[in-house]
């Protein structure tokens, strides 16, 4: 897979790629992410990329220009599956959109800023937009670092015990049931016997039931 | 305001604290930001702070023994207003809960990673339990560096135009409505006359209708 990530704030995004399991999945060679700074495809000379908005208000847009470079010289090198936008009014990232995005090869992600993009950049080149969360954000860059945590962990390889995202929150429509380690009683808290007893039908029964429960009490809304 | 973030990757976390908004609160001494290193807070010669789960399964557990010295320590130095948990089954966050939270003094936040912490540390610890949103990350560190972004830049003097923040996309339960900046035609395609007419009054009825419209098509679950 290769992600292009384009931002006028690549800095921004540098150390989630560095660490941890984005880190060891491009070092495998698992995924390719690319960072594009809008900066670089100015023609003025103070490398612009906003401006004020028509109309007037707060907040500066930017402009259609660089953007158009940048995403036109990419398509001219590769076919891209998907080109989306991160924007607060986009479609609500979810863990089924983040499966679907897994199975793709090529990706854009324009990272919005300040007040947003010139609406013609969206209706002329976006194909997808998507939104994190019901928040707002100083712009898309950790919107397009969650977003790739979310696709890359899912790649063939990229976790080391594969099973382990099948059983995590959301793959099967349940929140994850409770989970202890040792020690198994710490300042007088106990672990649930049933976990120490070595009885796997049990246990796996228990489980069960606590994500139901966990589910029904803290999200029932995911359950109709 | 001071955020504790206790995490065993702060490596992962430097960079968007490093640039644009959150640098500059920073430096302008509005926010505190201090990171906690949680292998600093082991006993063990390997500074080891997870563990297999008791009963079985892939994934490992964070241990509450260095979590609790780590939180202990804190709250012996000062009060704390909310010890957050970001997790998958926590409470979604949206845009009022960033609010208030950007209200209080201080937090801690702890950022969960691999299977999450064993169980008793929520119990004994945690006071708020969030989510940022409906899908699986590789750990709280993103999720702890989008909760930060959208709790800093709601403070009192952060953003450089204080009435930016007020016309966002949520704020007002509504999507923020399209937006256009120069050239006025691009490649034929030209923005909405309204916008070049200079008549305020109908440019904020023309914003009005769009942030309607919009919502209604893409959210309609706000308007309920």
């Amino acid at each position: 897979m290769r992600i292009d990530i384009i931002t006028v704030l690549p800095e921004l995004l540098k150390s989630p790629f560095e660490a941890s399991i984005l880190k060891r999945a491009i070092e495998k060679g698992l995924v390719e992410v690319h960072f594009h700074n809008l900066r670089d495809y100015t023609d003025n000379s103070y490398n612009q990329v906003d401006d004020y908005q028509f109309g007037g208000g707060a907040g500066m847009v930017m402009m259609i220009e660089p953007i158009d470079k940048c995403i036109s010289g990419l398509k001219a090198q590769r076919n891209y599956d998907e080109i989306i936008y991160m924007t607060p009014d986009g479609k609500t990232l979810n863990q089924k959109i983040a499966n679907s995005l897994s199975l793709l090869e090529n990706i854009i992600i324009l990272c919005g800023h300040y007040k947003g993009v010139d609406q013609r950049v969206r209706d002329m080149f976006i194909t997808k937009e998507i939104s994190i969360g019901d928040y707002v954000l100083s712009g898309g860059e950790l919107g397009a670092a969650v977003l790739c945590d979310t696709i890359i962990r899912l790649l063939p390889g990229v976790l080391n015990d594969e099973t382990s995202a099948l059983t995590d929150s959301f793959q099967d429509g349940l929140l994850a049931p409770p989970v202890y380690t040792r020690p198994a009683e710490y300042k007088g808290i106990k672990v649930p016997e049933v976990l120490l007893s070595g009885n796997f039908g049990k246990i796996e029964q228990w489980r069960e039931e606590k994500a139901q429960e966990r589910t029904e009490k803290l999200r029932p809304d995911l359950l109709q």
